[in-house]
Parts: structure tokens; C-alpha cells; sequence
């Protein structure tokens, strides 16, 4: 995905520089602490608007009230990526969003946001939670007057919408994609001419021929898009996000402000909101895959293995540079790599291998 | 894994018994609640008891202090697989384990911890939180007074320590090997003598040659047990529990009289739990098998194709058995098996798929 432009776009723009002047200040009485909670996505967009609409209840509730957690969408209270910049300055006190929009104050963010032919959901939450990530996010994100926490996840997006099949890598040569991010980095690396184009413009593009192929999500997100109308190809696996984390930042000021306890109950709310957001991901992509394929008549692709070889190397390279020049960085890159190898080895033993089992012809159900 | 036997011996027994007529009284005053939090597990046993502890802190460092939860372990209160009945009568008031240990009270509680070629963490986290999977097990834990949650996850759990290779079916025919519960059954219908065995027999009774195979958990139990030293083979995939929930349950009374926000904070803490037991089995599967391998010299190995179909067809039929008869059961059965449907699609195309591009001989590490 990556929505930058997309949701710049749709953010308020001189409204909302107009209403910065007139923020509305945190109110501290009995003990209760007001905290504006803005996110890069649109009011309720589904997964992610919805994921931190649950995220602040949690909070909320989980205090009983003396924390006011207050959602505001994207360029309700500020622009959508200056999120970032509104809670390391303490204009609101918490974000809700994704690290790789901030890839602007340092190549790090992406490394705990989404990394082509890197880490999947589980295997995100491993490294941050128990392999080290946190402690060099913390790390990162101190410079920034913030404190962040693992808030989400989309699980693996898909490869996108071709109205093309793609045979071989001489079918990216000069290729109109729509691919973001370091994945459109790794195209441009391999001949393919990737843009980066708001959502709105997406479908347009695709039915006028403007572009040859776009990624979005996944199939709960890319059928509301209604893509299905204007391509026929539905390629698998997606390499450029495969476990894209949502995140949230605290205002460490705010941070250093709460109570253990509090500071305890906020961890926990991101925590839980990362294990439903993943679910719900999940749940709903395999109810929507069902009805493109069964309603839709989509054809579902998988790429091959020389063109993903290809990518691999590429997006290696892509996602060394990216880490190159900058101290830190390189360290979450050099933990995430190390990370990776091992993850590997325990993924292809445990759930790649049940999956694999699970495909033979057996008879299963019984009804 | 399935600790039955292996708890049952843990426990203090008589001495538990003579205690319960003694047992504490949740105090009451100033809003403050004591909570006695039984599990099935040891003290502090790695990612089960841990995971405990951490649960209880999420209570009450959440409500500040005003639900006070604390842990007994196996025995320390109430004998482990007495926990459900004692947090259903009121003796405690929540408990942390695995539903399959209250398959007696109904068949239909295996759906809700792990069934043989089922679902995976991801996957069963998907049907109960957005699957309709939490809205059966409402209903099927209401019927004990109690209300339910997933609260952590082990993940695949590995096949299993043989000390002989398995080419073929024929290699099971008559092979003792300690496997409890649904599993067990299955491998009983293709030929072998599954045993139960208490967890501490297990190491005695390999080295014996008493039995032929064992399996327990992954890597990271199996290292603390010292199977490397008197077996040679590491079997994957487990086909017997591909993603094992651990659960906690609330009685009913207490749900009752918490406050909307307490019963809000109680799901946020389980659900932050779900999430970080897993990331850390996921985590310590990782180091502990690459030591395993590189230290120890396990030799790893993968069932057959033919020996997974067999078990695949056995499976089916014990998980549809254990289903019917029960109408509730039955339903849970019904849903449980659809869910799994749209499941393997949208794993094929996402997780699964993305690994296997993962697996190329693309190079991928700079550094």
C-alpha cells in the first residue's frame, strides 16, 4: 500500500494549517488526561481507521475514563503525514499510522514498518517483541521525542493487478505500475517503470490504460476498489509487503507523564489491537478472495520463480542501501537481517511445512 | 504438547485438596478486587506460566491496582485440570490454559485450543475474533459459567523426536510413541501405540527404549529437555497441533459485576497476550533450533508426502467424530470447517506463498 499521496490528497490542507492555530488543548482535571490521537488514515477506512478507532477505546476504557483517547482521521486535526511531526512536537499526544511515511526522518523507520522479501506478521511480532526490535526502535524513535509501540498489521498484500500476464522478467521491461515505496525501487531496479499514484486516481488509471498494473492490499481492501472491473489478473505473492506492521507513537513527554500503570495499559491496548488487526485482515481477505474468484470470475496468478529470483537479488540491494550511511540504521539492519536467516529456518519447519501438508489430497470434512 | 498426566502428578494432590477448604477470599473494599488466577501450568513455565504472569500483570497494572490478579500454579491453589471447574463453581475467579483440557466436559472445547491438520495461530485467531469462532465459544463456555478468551498461542508445534527414520506408513505400524489426545487417536488409526506419558517420564522413557518417538512442544521446549541427547531424528511438520491457543476463562459472577471498561481491559489484556506469546515461542523456536542443529547435531528431517496424506485422511475422520452427537458441537464443527476452507485459499496465496518465493536462491544479505 503506502498512501502518502493518496492521503495527503485527501487531508484538509490549508483548513487544517488554519486549524493548528486553534488546536484544542489536553485537558488535565481529576486526574483525567485528554489525548488527540491522529492517524494517517481516512475516518473508519476498513482495517486501519477501524484498528485505531479500537485502539483508542481500549485506552479509554481500559483506564476508565482517565485517559481520553480522541480519534481524529486523516486532516481532521492535522495533514495526515504530519502526524509524526504533530506528536514529536506535542501538538497532539498520540499517532496511529505506519513507520515507513516517516522514511523521510530516517531510512530506519521502514525496517518496522515493511521490507520487500523481509519479515512476515509473526515474524515481525518476534523480532520486535522478543528479538530486539523494540529496543532499536525505542532507540530510533527517542531522537524523535517519541515513544512507539506495534499497533497492527495487514498480514502479506498481494502482488497486485496486471492486465498482463506477467511470463517472464522481460514482461516488467517499461511496465506502468503502480508500486510505491522501496518495492517500487526494487521495479525500477529490474526495467519496470513504477509510480507512485493516489488512491483515487488508481482505478482511472488502470481503465484508461495510463498504468499497466497497480498494488493496493489485499482482497478485502482491493474489492471494495472494485479493481476486478478494469483487470483480470490477480498476481501472487505480493514480495514488497509481506507483514506490513501499523504503528503508534507516543509523545514522550506525555509518556514520561503517566503512570507505570498507564504506561502498562497503553503497551497492552497496542498489543491487542495488533493481534485483531491481523485477524480481521485475515478474516475478511479470505472471505473477499472467495467472492473475486467464485462472484468475479478473477483470475488468480501466481508470479514465477525466475521473476521472483530476479526481484530478490533486487530488492536485497534496494534494502542494503537503504540501511547504508547511517549508523543506527545500519544496526536494526544488520538485527533484522540476523532475524531473518533464523526466522527462515523456523518458518520453512513449522507453519510453511503444515501448510504444505495440509494441500495433499486427503479427505478432510466430513459433512 | 497436552499436559494432562504430566500436571496431574505436578500437583500438590491431597495437599491441594485439604487447602481448598482453607482458600482465600477475594477481598473486597475501596472498588478493589483480588482476583486468584489459577493455571495448568508450572510456575513460571517458559512461554505457558510466563505468559501467565505477564496476563495478570496486564490486569492489574491496567486497572491500576483496583482488579488484583494474582497467579497460582499448577497445584499451588487447586490441582491444574481442576482449574475449570474450580473458576466455573467460584473457587477462583479466572484461569490460564488449554480448552483441550476440558474435552470431558465437552468435545467441543478441542475446537477452541488445537485440532489435527487444522488451522494455524494466525488463522484460529482470524475465526474466533472475526470468524464467528468467539460467538460458539460463548456460548459453549456460558453453559460452565464461564467467559472465555484466547490468550496466547504456541504455533506450530514440530512432529515430533524419533529414533528411527519414518520412509513410510509402514514405519508406524506398532511404534510406541508418546502422543496424547486427538493426535494420539490419529496415529492409533494408522498403527501406532500412542502413549500419554507425564512430561518427566518422557526423557527416562526414550533413553530406555521404552518408547520410539515422542513429541512435546518446539525447539525451544524440546532444547530444555535434552531430547537431542537420546534421540537423533527431528521430525516436521506437526500435524497434531498447528497452532495451539491457550486460553483464559472468567467466571461469570465476577464477569458480571466488573464494569463495562474492567470486562474491556480484561479482553485487551488477553488479546495483548495472544500476541506476545506467540511472537515469543516464534522467537525462541528461531535461536533454539539453529542451536539444535549447529550444536547438537540434530538431524532434521520431513515427514512424506505418503505418511501426511494417510494422516490427513485418519484426521479427518477423528475431528469429524469428535464433532458429532453434540448438536453444539456440531455447529462449532460446521463453522470451524468453513472457516478452514477460505482459510488454506488465502494462505496458498499469501504467507505460504510469499515463504516459498522466500526460499530462492536469490541473494538477498549484504552485509
Amino acid at each position: 500500500m503506502k498512501r502518502r499521496k493518496f492521503l495527503s490528497t485527501a487531508a484538509v490542507g490549508a483548513g487544517a494549517a488554519a486549524a493548528a492555530s486553534t488546536l484544542p488543548k489536553p485537558a488535565i482535571s481529576q486526574g483525567i488526561k485528554e489525548i488527540r490521537l491522529v492517524t494517517t488514515w481516512p475516518k473508519n477506512f476498513p482495517g486501519l481507521g477501524t484498528g485505531a478507532e479500537r485502539f483508542a477505546q481500549r485506552i479509554t476504557q481500559g483506564s476508565e475514563g482517565k485517559l481520553q483517547a480522541k480519534v481524529f482521521a486523516a486532516g481532521e486535526l492535522v495533514p495526515p503525514f504530519e502526524s509524526f511531526d504533530a506528536v514529536s512536537g506535542g501538538t497532539a499526544e498520540i499517532y496511529h499510522g505506519a513507520e515507513y511515511y516517516w522514511q523521510g526522518k530516517s531510512t530506519g523507520f521502514n525496517f518496522f514498518a515493511a521490507v520487500p522479501f523481509g519479515l512476515t506478521a509473526t515474524e515481525m511480532d518476534a523480532w520486535i517483541h522478543h528479538g530486539g526490535g523494540q529496543e532499536l526502535w525505542d532507540e530510533l524513535a527517542a531522537d524523535f521525542n517519541l515513544k512507539p509501540f506495534a499497533a497492527g498489521n495487514t498480514g502479506v498484500q498481494m502482488g497486485g493487478w496486471f492486465n498482463k500476464e506477467i511470463n517472464s522478467l522481460e514482461d516488467y521491461n517499461g511496465l506502468k505500475i503502480r508500486m510505491p515505496g522501496l518495492g517500487g525501487e526494487v521495479l525500477r531496479q529490474i526495467g519496470a517503470a513504477a509510480v507512485s499514484l493516489p488512491g483515487g486516481e488508481i482505478f482511472p488509471s488502470l481503465q484508461s490504460g495510463a498504468i499497466d498494473a497497480t498494488e493496493w492490499v489485499g482482497p478485502w481492501n482491493d474489492l471494495a476498489f472494485g479493481f476486478y472491473k478494469v483487470a483480470q489478473f490477480y498476481y501472487y505473492p505480493g514480495f514488497h509487503e509481506p507483514g506490513t506492521t501499523l504503528s503508534t507513537g507516543v509523545n514522550r513527554q506525555l509518556w514520561e507523564s503517566l503512570t507505570g500503570d498507564q504506561q502498562a495499559l497503553i503497551a497492552s491496548a497496542a498489543a491487542a489491537e495488533n493481534n485483531f488487526t491481523l485477524a480481521e485482515f485475515n478474516a475478511r481477505n479470505n472471505a473477499a478472495l472467495n467472492e473475486l474468484v467464485s462472484t468475479h470470475g478473477v483470475q488468480v496468478k501466481r508470479f514465477g520463480d525466475d521473476v521472483m529470483n530476479a526481484i530478490g537479488n533486487a530488492a536485497g540491494q534496494v534494502v542494503a542501501d537503504a540501511a547504508a550511511g547511517d549508523p543506527l540504521t545500519q544496526r536494526i539492519y544488520d538485527s533484522f537481517i540476523d532475524f531473518r536467516k533464523n526466522a527462515i529456518a523456523w518458518s520453512r519447519l513449522s507453519d510453511q511445512a503444515f501448510w504444505e501438508a495440509r494441500l495433499l489430497p486427503f479427505q478432510y470434512e466430513r459433512t
